[in-house]
């Protein structure tokens, strides 16, 4: 019966994300599911995003978190569209979360629509979301150990951001090593080094984006 | 039927946490879970408490990792007992884990038993393992908005350390506003202000351990 009872979860989620996958390829939109630990720097990653391709990209996001609609206002006050999902304890976003929160955005006018996740470095890489790309950013005070042990998340990313990479002399953190654990789990992601913060590495990144959607 | 087999699950972690729990009260031992994000600091803080606290404190950890036995072995290297529990994907820690670690390390001997669970700010709080003494490790870096994004877990928590002080001057963090955040949620938790890697504010760590223990 408890086998039963997960299949039936899984499916659910399985077909809002087939359903969400269908209307970004008729809508000709990218969707990349952003993954990260809590304050990782996703939040101003996209805002910097949004403002430095605003010329070229229409780009709107779905925001995630337990609770507060803080990262949508943030986002919100660079003029993009935001809406924010309260998940109300759900340490991940569901396909059908972010499927009610398409029907409710202008979605279709979009390019790129990032869905920034909960703060979780585990849970939301077991659930699609019917997103085209997965971007997982890893920041630099947060360790270099990380990539060997959420090796499960590294190795379904499509691109890695290492993030905050500004404060890397003030912190004990081994590059080298952490691109060859990431490579080890995952030979094909794409790995930047960038700083949302100081625009380090930005320009690296709108062009992956530029390239993939 | 849904509602019944979550009941059941709850009710075998419940039944070992009560187990872990008078193994504790029986031995005279403190347990502290230890919760936070990925990459806060926890296994530096514990490294650095065991050192110091040597002469008259004898202290096991037990480490949550999905993968690798990388921070037992980081403990060990402090001379203290430690032993690895791998998730193997779960995103926290079980009572039933603990159970089977305890039954493996000459537990009974300890004043302390620090558990260092998966790095996840969601999931590990709602999960009770039979501990005394619940800690968060809130690291600078993550920023000053998590205590409002998951206040369950801080709001559960006997002492919060917010680590990583010594990075205060790089960052933008309100340390007022999380104190602020931190007791509209929870008015009971001490909140200590320390960095592990430079040595701020341990002593007052210290003494908050030997009050408690």
């Amino acid at each position: 019966m408890k086998i039963s009872l997960n299949k039936k979860i899984l499916d659910k989620n399985e077909e809002c994300a087939l359903q969400n996958s269908e209307f970004f390829a008729d809508n000709n939109i990218t969707c990349l599911n952003v993954i990260s630990s809590p304050g990782s720097g996703k939040t101003t990653l996209l805002s910097r995003t949004i403002v430095d391709m605003a010329d070229t990209t229409k780009i709107a996001v779905i925001e995630g978190d337990i609770r507060t609609d803080t990262d949508a206002k943030k986002i919100r006050k660079t003029g993009a569209v935001a809406i924010q999902i309260e998940t109300k304890g759900s340490c991940h976003l569901s396909a059908q979360q972010v499927t009610g929160a398409l029907a409710s955005i202008p979605a279709a006018e979009m390019d790129l629509i990032f869905i920034e996740n909960v703060g979780n470095l585990v849970c939301p890489s077991d659930f699609e979301l019917g997103e085209n790309l997965r971007v997982v950013v890893l920041s630099v005070p947060e360790g270099d150990d990380k990539p060997i042990k959420y090796p499960g998340t590294f190795a379904k990313a499509d691109v890695i951001l290492i993030n905050k990479i500004d404060l890397i002399d003030h912190i004990d953190f081994n590059l080298e090593r952490v691109i060859a654990d990431i490579k080890a789990v995952n030979k094909e992601a794409k790995i930047l080094q960038v700083s949302a913060t100081t625009g380090t590495g930005m320009q690296d990144w709108y062009s992956w984006l530029s390239k993939n959607k």
